[in-house]
């Protein structure tokens, strides 16, 4: 691993140059981090749940025809996916209040909101990712109005399967966060989702016991993420049942 | 005028009931707020500025087509305009980087923006007014997307006419807020101007020196802010060019 030239890394992951041109092999970190970037702890395990739920949802998505970067899982760790020029915006949608959506507007944390709200934050740590616009998008070029309108179906559509995916195993899909970027393929380019999902970028809370299972855990120092994750991926059918060992880590179904 | 119903009251102006059904008095004070009322003065002579400058620009608009509220000037504070349904929105269009953009996206202030910008801010003193997207507006009923594109053509056509206005006086117009109003005559509505504009809520540069001829004196303590709008209101013509004492106020052209 040593040996390959690193493109990038970020918070949760990094990318290294993949093994054909056009390829990228996404190495999942067990940092996890808050306030962009001001709190910092490494979650032993983390990132191996992340990318077993990534993989699971990303190729689901596939099937679905929702484009993706997504080839495959290579490893406990990694992913092979397809390089794209990502488009500098955080895209959230929002399907409850929560988050910085309750404090901006004021509303009751868990309010459901008239419907499903689209947000775009321009991706700069050194800004800490200030809420723009689709103004702000066109008008400094960060993605097209066309581009915006395929962005916009995209994350509709990832939406209504995450919805539905999530409600199956008793769990609400309040938010979550994806990126998308631009795939060039000979003389084509298209949009396609990229990143990751994972509890590191949805609000997921327990239908039953209204239990956050994602990464306001480690955010609001509630304890227990890892466990939480786990708990995800088992009710996806990702883990095996039996496995509630929490010193040596999720068992993996091959 | 202590007699009249007060229908409203803002940081910089009074709405009372008006001497015939659908019409209001804006009555133009001298009052002078910043970061969201947490600074408050009073500048003698402001509100009588701004009411005559606002008249100006309004019956300019009225003449050029674009709907707005304005009937007419009624005395030094006063003007009759008709009631309408405020929009909760500021309207902001941005020519050049300046004020919250300048922080909010890391820009040099004074950077020509690629193109003209609009923002849209929930009306809410208590929210901080906080930056809001046409999402939000429309999932929260605001404004329908209908109203939106109405609000966003008047923008940029009282852009259009402001900025050769101002250019044509050897100022050059940075950005300015508006608001809009929903005007019902029998069965039809429309979106109409609203509020006012003035030094108050434009950024006004004059070409030349750069000096800021707007309420940012008063936002950066610069000082000599009544005669900054006595200047502007001198440029387009309203008051006589002989007028230069500070002491007694603006005279103003009948």
């Amino acid at each position: 691993m040593n040996r390959r030239r690193r493109i990038y890394e970020g918070k949760a992951k990094i990318l290294f140059e993949g093994p054909e041109p056009g390829t990228l092999v996404q190495y999942f970190k067990d940092d996890a981090t808050a306030g962009n970037g001001a709190r910092h702890e490494v979650i032993d395990g983390k990132g191996v749940l992340n990318n077993r739920i990534s993989e699971f949802i990303f190729t689901k998505l596939n099937g679905l025809g929702i484009p993706t970067h997504f080839l495959k899982r290579i490893n406990m760790r990694e992913q092979l996916i397809k390089e794209v020029e990502i488009i500098p915006l955080e895209i959230i949608v929002r399907n409850v209040a929560a988050g910085s959506l309750v404090k901006r507007l004021g509303l009751e944390p868990g309010t459901q909101l008239p419907r499903s709200i689209i947000e775009f934050c321009y991706k700069d740590d050194a800004l800490g990712d200030p809420m723009v616009s689709e103004e702000h998008i066109t008008a400094f070029g960060w993605a097209t109005p066309a581009e915006l309108d395929d962005i916009m179906s995209l994350a509709i559509r990832v939406n209504d399967f995450l919805t539905g995916l999530f409600m199956g195993v008793g769990i609400q899909l309040v938010d979550f966060k994806i990126e998308c970027g631009r795939l060039y393929e000979g003389d084509m380019m298209r949009i396609v989702l990229a990143d990751e999902i994972s509890p590191d970028n949805c609000r997921l809370w327990d239908i039953k016991t209204r239990n956050k299972m994602d990464k306001d855990r480690f955010r609001e120092n509630l304890g227990g993420l890892v466990e939480s994750y786990r708990e995800v991926a088992q009710r996806l059918g990702i883990l095996v049942e039996t496995d509630n060992a929490l010193t040596t880590g999720p068992r993996l179904v091959q």
